[in-house]
Parts: C-alpha cells; structure tokens; sequence
C-alpha cells in the first residue's frame, strides 16, 4: 500500500445528518411466509385477520350457577328466596336437550352453553340445594352472568391488523378465532462479516498480533434482539476482487454489515468494493465512538461498514443499525427507559462530536463507564449511556444526566 | 357430581398475600449447561469467568498514523515539523521485526502491534508524506494514541459474574478472551396444560359447546418471554385418576401451570390432584380479573391452578406467574414503563378486589379497553392496564392513571 491509498476521514457528517439517509435507506421486507401459530410470538402480520364465526360461538354461563329464567327470580333475597326446581346439570363441553320452563333451573358450569329458555344464571354462591330443590337468595336480571356469543368477536370482524406485532394476548386472539397458521413478513436477513487479518475465532489460540472476533458475536445478539436473522460468513481475503466477491455473496440478504477493516487499507477496500457495486452514502460521522463509520446501498440493500473497535461497532449498531432494523422488520421504534441521574465525575468530550458516554448506576448516581472505544468493558461494565451533544466540551461532576438504560 | 361438591371460592386471599406465597415458592434453577457462545445471549451466567490472558493481548496502535518516539515529535507545529524517516509500514495482524530508533517512524494500522523502540502514534492527520519522509505537525506525549496491553481486560480478573445475564456486550466480552463456550443455568422447563372437556386445537371445526384452546398459546408466549421453555402436555381425561398421573408426568418440569377446570368438577379435581400429592398453598385470590388462581406445592415445584378465562389466566400469568419464573430463571425482575395519563370514562370496579384494568392509549388518554375475563380482546386490543385497589369503587372519568405498558 501506498502512503497515499490513506484517506482520513475529512468528510465526516453529523450524526443527524446520518440519521436522515439511514431513515430512507432500505425498505420494509415484503416477502411474507405462513407460519404455525405456535411460533407466531414476536412476530409482525402480514395480511389483516377477519373472524371466520363468533367468539364464544354460543351463548354461555359466565359463573358456576344455575341456569334460571331472570322473571322466576324477581324478589329474591336471603329472607324471601326463590323455590325452584332442579331438572339437570350441565358442565362445560355438553349441550343441554332439556328447555328450563316457570319454576325450573339447570346447574350449569362457567363456560357451558346456555340451555334454551334460560335467560340468566345465578351464580352458585347466592343458593342452597337440598332434595332437587334449589333456593335462590339474590334477584338476576336478564343476560346477568351470561357471556353472549360473539361478545368478543363477531364474524366477519377485524381480529388484528397488518402490521401488528403478535405478542402473547393477540396469539390468544388468533387462537381464539381457530386459526392454526398465521402469515407474517419475513424477518429480515443481516449478512455478518468481520474483516481483518489480525481476527480469530475465540476457542482457538492466538499468535502475536492476533486478537478475537468480538464483533460477531455482538453484531449477532443486536440483529436476534432487533427482529432480524443473523446470517454469518467467513471473513473475506483482503483484495477488491475477493471483497467484491463477498459483497456479492451477501446481497442474498437484506442488509449487509461489515465490520473491521480498522486498518487503513482494508477500510478503503469495504469502500471501494461499494463503490464498485453501488453507492457510498457517507463515510465517517461526527459520533463518539464509531467515527469510522461508512453506509452504502448496493442493488437496493443497505451496506454498512462498521469500524472493527468493538464498542465502537457495538455502539453504531444500537445507534444506527437497531433503528434501521426494527424499521425492516417492522417493528415499532425501540424505547428505551431514561433515568435522570446526578454524574459523579467531570467527564470532557470531544467537541464536533456528538459523543455516546458508557455509565454505570451505582447508589442512585451515574459512574462514568467509557474506557476506550476498542474495549469492550466499556460497554460490558455499563448500565446505559449519557449524549453529550457536538458543541459540549465538558459535563460537570454532579450535574443531572439522562442515563439511557441498555 | 353431588351439588356439595360445588365449593365456592369463600377462602380468598388478598393479591399481597398470594404475591408473598409466591415468593416463596420454588428456588431458582441450580442445574447448568455448557452451550457455544453463538447462543449465549439472554442467558444467564453460572459461573464466573476470570480472563486467562490480557486484553488487547499486546500493546497496539490506537489511530492509523506513524508509530514515533513521542521526545521526537516534541515542539512540533504546522508551522515547525519535525521530519522522520518511515522505515517501514506495519499493518494490522503484522508483527514488526523493524526497531523505531531515533529520528524515525514506521507507518501503522490501528490495532496493529507497536514496534519495539516506538511509544506513541502520530495520527495520519498531523502528517504529511514524501519520498520516505514523514512531516509531523504536532507534538504528541508516550502512550498517545497507543492501547496498552490489558488496558481492557487483565489476566485473572473476572469478566463477568456468576448470575449476571449476557446481553450483547457481555457477549463480546466474552468473545474477547476466547471463551467459545460458557456456562449458563438451565432456563425453567414449565408444563403447560389446558383442561376442560370444550376445549378443541385452532385449526379443527368445532362442534356444539365447544371452543378454541387460547390459554396454551398465551402461556407459551409469557414463558418464552421471560426466559422459561414451554412444555406442552395434551388435555388431562375428567377424572382424580387421570389428572394425579398427568401432574406426575407434568412433575418431570420446573413449574406446573394448569389452566381450565372452569368447571367446578375440573376445578375441584386440580386442587384434589395437588392436594393428594402435595400442599395447596392458596386457592382464590381476591383480584379482578382471576379470582379462581391456585397456588400448590408439589415435590417442591410450584403448581399454578389458572382460571380457564382468557384474560384471566393471561392476566394472572403477568401478574403471578413472570415474577417466579424470572426469579426461578434468576433473570431481573421486569420494569414495566408507566405512562400517567388521564382516563377517558369512569370505570367501576368490585370493591374487595384488586382490579388489574386494560386501556388502551388514544390522544394521549386512557379508554377502558376491558370488556369481560371471558374475552381475549380486553387484551388484545389493549396497550397496557391500570390497576385499581381493593378498596376503591371507582375511578372518575378525567382522573390521572398509572398506565402499566405490556
């Protein structure tokens, strides 16, 4: 490499002005599979859902009781009960063929059919039984303690929508109307590659020089925690043509996120194997940590390169990719719980930098956290992070900061 | 069944009272598996790991630049360079068998390894070069820009905790000292069973009396959310026999939830079957919705009796059933995140009873989304819930409220 193939970053752009291009970079996924409604949880609909009968299919008793004609109970108290005559029982699952007439109740159990000429039931706690003969101590009106059918849902009506999230009350709605599969948008495909020739699997030994792969692994949890596939390939030999290869080889997927390529040649390399087959839409961000970082769109899918400092790429990943993921995968925008919290030290910040700032929470305060952006302990140590915007040189021992918890 | 065996729920215990029983009941999960990092994310650590080598394991270029002696750079401006003369060029993953001597440089890749001789890095930035001589526009001090070795992690310190849950950073922490597999505790295998004779799979017609199984896809959602493994078991045969032989089976599990036995036969036969083979801590709780929860203890394992409601059973496991199985999955306890809102209607509740309330979020106000316990969309179409004490009647409309989000 020549002394010339380096290119600082000159041209970097505010976080802001990143955020805008990454927010039309990408579309949502469109391809929709149907899946068993077992493993529906999380995941996003892709068609509206219409009831196909009502639910509760039938009229039933809300409470263990007695099936009664409302009329039959008028003036009931514990001093003047109701005298009326048993005719059967009925439990949950079986349909009565007996009518209850004047003077005639039915046990009945939650969740049973209503029996024909029943219009209420008194719940079993308000009789006494005694010889097929059951006093009533409370007066029911019409419908009391009775679920109608389609109270919850009727035929024909919208049970979910597209573009809801199922989570563990609308797989019961689902379930409710018998659906057995469910169509859902695909979650998206995250291409994952660390570039490197200093990279090693962790489990193998290092010689000198080397250090382990620790963005896989995190770039991986971020895509599964984010509604995407994590879908690994095998670092690329660091020449255009195999990178160019590679690039090629990833655009199966849905986004593609590179990282690494700290050393000054290999950066150019992810930027010229985009340029080669699309478009670099920035290259470098006044952030702190991740300022290395590029953004390119290739037959339609976004690219990243992320720097190789593992909080760095750890960082750009919750503050870029996560965003841009969830809106893929149609999920609704992460909010993520804020803390306001007294700092316990002078932190300063590079000023032109909007910084991220690791801290811990400890006894009510924030700890600062940030070591540097190529150790991980800086984030693996933290609770959640503090912003200090660009134009901020310093904040103060014991000022309050919003603490945004991971 | 003889009318005396219908036994109302006269026994109630108070929502805090149930909490501290549940408490109580069932330890967390001792046993452990070794599982490849791959998988490690949002599992829960069971032994500490202590680094066994340093972290970054050699110390390292910071920035891409000139690896210098910082005395040689002293006094240097843009205006007063001090020129070096690059002796070579050392990229990541390299080792430099070149020595920095007086007066000299050797261009350096972040992250690569400092040859010997040179203390700091002159960032490409502050340079300029030609013809094998670097021009250096700023004084740098020993260390600048230099990662020392262990800077990020130590030999023999701990990395992470025992108990502490591996998230994406953990995960590259992790990753950073070669660990390629870890050891995690078990998550809480949790039987799930539905009961009652009307209960039918989604996916098949239904015949006269019956409904569609909602509880078994609700608790499968609420125990994979919160770090448990749903074990299904088919519906248990109407009888003492067959319900003691199932809990048996269902005893191979860490937690036991039967939902269903909403009639007062089946009901009356879980709390045999747990009685005849354990303890009955608690049957009927005074909440809304819920009432008819039980609590037992069998061989040391918590056996929940759920109401067959939907919105009860889906409600009460929230409630009941996450914060044991999270502690039992020694995960931290949830945070909701609560939004105060006022409320759009006035809405009743039974007094003596702690009502837990869905609403739904509409213009920035609370609109009473509960419809009955029967009905699955008092949830589903609902964003959180307020809860209403035992001893309020009500809660007037334009009244500010505790939204709790799901």
């Amino acid at each position: 490499m020549s002394p010339t193939s380096m290119r600082p970053f000159r041209d970097v752009i505010s976080l802001d002005a990143a955020r805008a291009i990454l927010d039309s970079t990408g579309s949502p996924i469109d391809r929709i599979e149907r899946i068993p409604l077992e493993h529906a949880n999380g995941r996003v609909l892709a068609r509206e859902v219409i009831a196909g009968g009502d639910v509760p299919p039938f009229t039933r008793a809300g409470m263990d009781g007695y099936a009664v004609r409302a009329g039959d109970t008028r003036g009931a108290t514990r001093e003047t009960p109701r005298a009326l005559k048993q005719i059967g029982i009925l439990f949950t699952g079986q349909v009565s063929t007996a009518v209850v007439g004047d003077g005639e109740c039915l046990e009945i159990s939650t969740g049973a059919p209503m029996p024909e000429g029943a219009d209420a039931v008194v719940m079993v706690e308000e009789t006494a039984s005694e010889a097929g003969i059951v006093r009533v101590f409370a007066e029911v009106q019409p419908q009391h303690n009775v679920g109608r059918r389609g109270a919850d849902i009727q035929t024909g009506q919208v049970v979910l929508s597209a573009g809801e999230t199922i989570n563990s009350s609308r797989v019961g709605a689902l379930a409710a109307i018998g659906a057995s599969e469910v169509d859902v948008y695909e979650r998206p495909r995250v291409a994952i590659l660390s570039t490197g020739n200093e990279i090693v699997e962790p489990g193998r030994p290092l010689e000198p020089g080397q250090i382990y792969d620790i963005n896989r692994f995190t770039l991986s949890a971020v895509v599964s925690d984010h509604g995407g596939i994590p879908v690994l390939y095998p670092p690329a030999q660091d020449s255009l043509d195999a990178l160019i290869s590679t690039l090629d080889q990833c655009l199966a997927n849905d986004v593609v996120v590179f990282s690494g390529g700290s050393s000054v040649g290999e950066r150019d390399l992810i930027r010229d194997a985009i340029a080669a087959r699309g478009q670099l839409l920035f290259h470098g961000i006044a952030v702190k940590p991740g300022k290395p970082t590029g953004l390119g769109l290739v037959e339609g899918k976004p690219v990243f390169a992320m720097p190789g400092y593992p909080t760095s790429c750890l960082s750009n990943a919750h503050v870029l990719l996560v965003p841009m993921l969830r809106r893929l995968a149609r999920l609704a925008p992460l909010v993520r719980k804020i803390l306001t919290l007294p700092i316990t030290q002078r932190v300063l910040s590079a000023t032109g930098r909007h910084q991220f700032y690791t801290v811990r929470i400890e006894n009510g305060a924030a700890v600062p956290a940030f070591k540097a952006s190529g150790d991980i302990t800086s984030m693996s140590r933290a609770d959640g992070y503090i912003e200090i915007p660009a134009d901020v040189a310093a904040v103060e021992a014991g000022t309050p900061v919003d603490v945004t918890l991971f």
